[in-house]
């Protein structure tokens, strides 16, 4: 059986994304596409796709089984609701939504439909390292988690196009989701810490500390840089009570030369995270075709949303900013599996 | 454009084959199974494929547009020349064939065709360690590659099973291709050295010293180990004029903890090249859909036929066996692109 | 010319020296010992050394040419005034003094005296690999230090005699004396954060998240944990604004075996820091052969002093404590060489 | 106690252990000093020592109670038969003779005389690295070592000065020596490749691949590279019956830059053997202070000889040239501690 899909945005991630789903995964046929701009839509479209006016038809279109959103963040709320009121599974870029109003909403409408259709994308939860790190805490050989260093350079930014906020409201979130999905935690504050400012930014803050404070107590360290220069680095190392687990260098070539033994690093995210997307699309086809979703959710979403505010208001405040979230749902308490949800459901 | 693919033999890794057509990529359909073990055939065979009865009809049939041969190495030569003579790509597993002059027969057929068909199953020159590793020595930046270390070191092999043959005759033969593709040399003599014998094999033959003399005079290195215990440890570092380069280790969780700073090994051969696995056959589905094959060719396996001869006769002698090959048809000369043997197959 | 030292307290520490200053090194004997417990100084003493029944004794004596102390801390204060009274160079054990006042003493009668005589026993100044960290540091070439993230993880310490004020005032001051060395900065802030407590050490405080914030700017970011169980593990990183520079892994064989790639660790901070103690040394009989001191000075200790006050204080208050420094007696600062300073006071 | 040494030989290496015993280590006197060139002797020798017209009055001298040996090889022979004749320890560096004749001599005189005397200059069994590496072979947990590489790489060689014989009389012998130290074996036979040679070095053979057969039927394969450019990189990995053991990287900064992940390397043997130098003449000092000598014996300097001398007879031959040893006298047995030595003597 291969699942129908719908591409709603075809900019530059829509683009990457249609590639993934025609030419590297199987069992997923792109059958719509739209776009603002039609055009683009069109000269995106693969063959044999139908180009959509408006993402409602898209939605509604019997040619489309699930949906690909890759908008723009503020039209995403709308998209997903009305995917939720077709009972049709979608993927959602990140950001899930703009506002907590809106993820309550979003939320509200998947909880009234019984079951989960939205999948967020945090793409980390889907890479390998990630996943074995994940697995060794899961394990408990090392005992509780009790202090996570989050580590997230970027080689550079466009200047003047890169504002202070987009490292909390772009680069946090990520860091935020993997650190509740490794340590199976919530974020209950946030706090942030500015260093002495890069001067490869000009006035850009830039590097941040922001400390993630858990509900378990634990803590979570992040170094944000965006501006290191030399690559693209992502680290994490988790401090359990007997040990600590860390993720790999990436594989590369050993040199030896004149500088050094030395290993190269990925040049960005694409490189670096190329496998945990196409992961993330597999996993998601497979659910989609069962007609939910899988990884992070919409209460995933709603998280990455809080947690982002809470350091744009610390970065104000100087203080540790509360993180208050609603009782979590029961669709989206871990302990209820997927095949519970779909006999509650049927009851 | 699907490719309609028929696979002959469906033993374990058969199987394996069939599972990653049908799950992992895209661009393919399984239409055709056969087995000399027909009730395999039919259990191994995906809904919608047809079991056929023999190698001869599959290969000959309207629903299959190329071939995967997983059949025992014997039966490999009569299968390999009823598809060039139906000018039908075929994937073949190692070894090619079993003889040199079955390698001279079908490398014979594959030019008098006049275009490449067969595609060998040498899965680590479609690994990304080796790829990089390949780029570093092809960009010149080190110089020319002088001495080249390989080691292939296996958790353990089942007693009794397993002789004294198997490390030169399945084993070598990786280290072989992948040195001649590394280096872009190829090999005119082997030796062999025994070291003193582990105890873990009880009578069998194990660790082997091989050196591969290759034609730019640079020595290949190769220490084959079979029952080490510890895990499947492929390395490879090259010496050239000007510097090292060697594989990384595999990514893994690094833990600290009682045993160390410390990071896991792959269990086996599966686990280490599963990528390569998949993107051998997502390269060949690529070539075979254009009626050709890429990556290692009859030629390959022509040479790791000698090499494995040479190396058996080099046990025996204690000495330098030298190995002699034919020149080099045209169509498997590296300067001759694929659009060029297509030109000249039109013009 | 051989330096002659009065060692003054030998328990463990004392006896350390002692061995190191008899058996090791070279340039130096030990010609007086004391003790609170004279039978202790007895054994203790090396052949040949006279035990005196008061520090001040020690310190008078024409036998001695400088003084290593090594009693309790509160004892310190008083044989530091003794020592510099007599004008005699004096190795001071950690803590130098243990209150702010005290170190205000210490250094007014220093600069009085009109040359550095006192030396304080951060060994970690010494360490090879936080040398070769500093000269990459302050060769530039990654731009300006940013964020510091030091790593202070102890394998175990005995319950009940091991309280929560320990990690701030025994441990902490080692990475407070390095940071400010390395970053050629001072602090002038502290805020301490507790995760989620170790369930190892029953009631103590532990893990400790420190940050130090410096003049610069730069943020020093302080994991401690003191029963971490796997090893004793110093890690220190440097972020810059072109790149990041860190300690490497200590020299240990690399074994392949059942528990995957890995490396031991050493065992405690006698292993790790031998080296480093044993050069401490080296140039302090150096530089006290020439009648004053090198490395970690008076204002070093004062230094330590305010960052454990503070870091106590900020457990208690939960915000940033702040840090106010006298202004540095020209005596102390960098740009003033020992040349100088013995010109100045020939002058 | 204090032990007074005469230097034989003040050249660049007479000349750092001259420094070493001054300044470096404790226990020890530099009272004598010769050399061809008297007037280099003079400059050469530190306060208080008096300097000897010859060698033969230098060893007979009241003055001295050990010797260190640093003159040209051909004329260790006499000198070392000078000092046994006189009863006195001595150190002697690389090459301990130059013939397998002088080598018996020295051996026979030495047997005679009834203690060893005679302490070869083989300082990599002093490098903590190395000891390391042998303590986890020996303590069997690995099983039997089978293979050992050792990788001997030197950043560049003086063009014209350096010639090929250099490499197996100078270089292998380092090689050689420890791999008989690691494995508690001998070399029974020796086999040179050479493979492409490098065009760094002009006509100079550059690299070698040395197989060293040992008696007990491991292998030791050792790579020999003079002109690698990028650094001094000395590795060395036993592959056991059970697991590997290998020497770690150096400790060096990790740099995180342009050119990726990355560690220096030493630049030459000095920088990578130093503290080895330092810890082999502590040692010599505390045997040569019991009358005897510890480390790489008159045996050790046989066993060198010979392993060179068939090297440079297997590029020759291209075969396998064997190595015969005399039976090994007891004084050279490992079971024979020192202890019985002297009881034996005084039986």
């Amino acid at each position: 059986m291969v699942l129908k899909v719908g591409v709603i945005g075809t900019g530059m991630i829509g683009q990457d994304h249609i590639r993934r789903l025609t030419q590297v995964l199987s069992g997923v046929e792109i059958t719509a596409v739209t776009d603002i701009a039609l055009d683009r839509a069109q000269s995106a479209a693969p063959a044999g796709a139908e180009v959509f006016e408006t993402p409602e038809a898209l939605i509604a279109s019997d040619k489309v089984d699930a949906i690909v959103i890759c908008s723009w963040g503020p039209a995403h709320e709308e998209q997903l609701l009305t995917a939720i009121a077709h009972g049709k599974p979608v993927f959602c870029e990140k950001p899930m939504v703009t506002s907590e109003e809106a993820a309550l909403r979003v939320m509200k409408a998947e909880v009234a439909f019984g079951r989960r259709l939205v999948q967020v994308g945090f793409m980390r939860r889907f890479d390998a390292d990630y996943r074995r790190l994940k697995a060794v805490i899961d394990s408990g050989t090392l005992g509780a988690p009790l202090l996570y260093k989050s580590c997230h350079r970027n080689a550079s930014v466009p200047e003047g196009l890169y504002t202070s906020e987009m490292p909390l409201n772009d680069t946090l979130v990520h860091d935020a989701d993997i650190s509740r999905w490794l340590l199976s935690d919530e974020v209950v504050g946030v706090e942030v810490r500015l260093p002495r400012r890069s001067s490869k930014g000009g006035e850009l803050r830039d590097p941040h500390i922001v400390l993630l404070h858990c509900a378990s107590g634990a803590i979570v360290d992040v170094e944000i840089s965006v501006n290191i220069g030399y690559g693209y680095d992502i680290r994490g190392e988790v401090s359990c009570e007997a040990g600590i687990a860390a993720l790999p260098n990436r594989p590369a070539t050993v040199i030896s030369d004149a500088h050094g033994y030395r290993q190269a690093l990925p040049a960005d995210w694409r490189e670096r995270f190329i496998e945990a997307y196409d992961q993330e699309f597999r996993e998601w086809i497979v659910a989609a075709g069962e007609g939910t979703a899988t990884g992070p959710s919409a209460w995933d979403g709603y998280a990455a949303t809080l947690v982002a505010d809470a350091a744009l208001r610390a970065v104000e405040s100087g203080v540790l900013e509360p993180v208050t979230m609603i009782e979590k749902p029961a669709l989206y308490t871990d302990g209820i599996s997927l095949g519970q949800a779909l006999r509650e459901e049927n009851a």
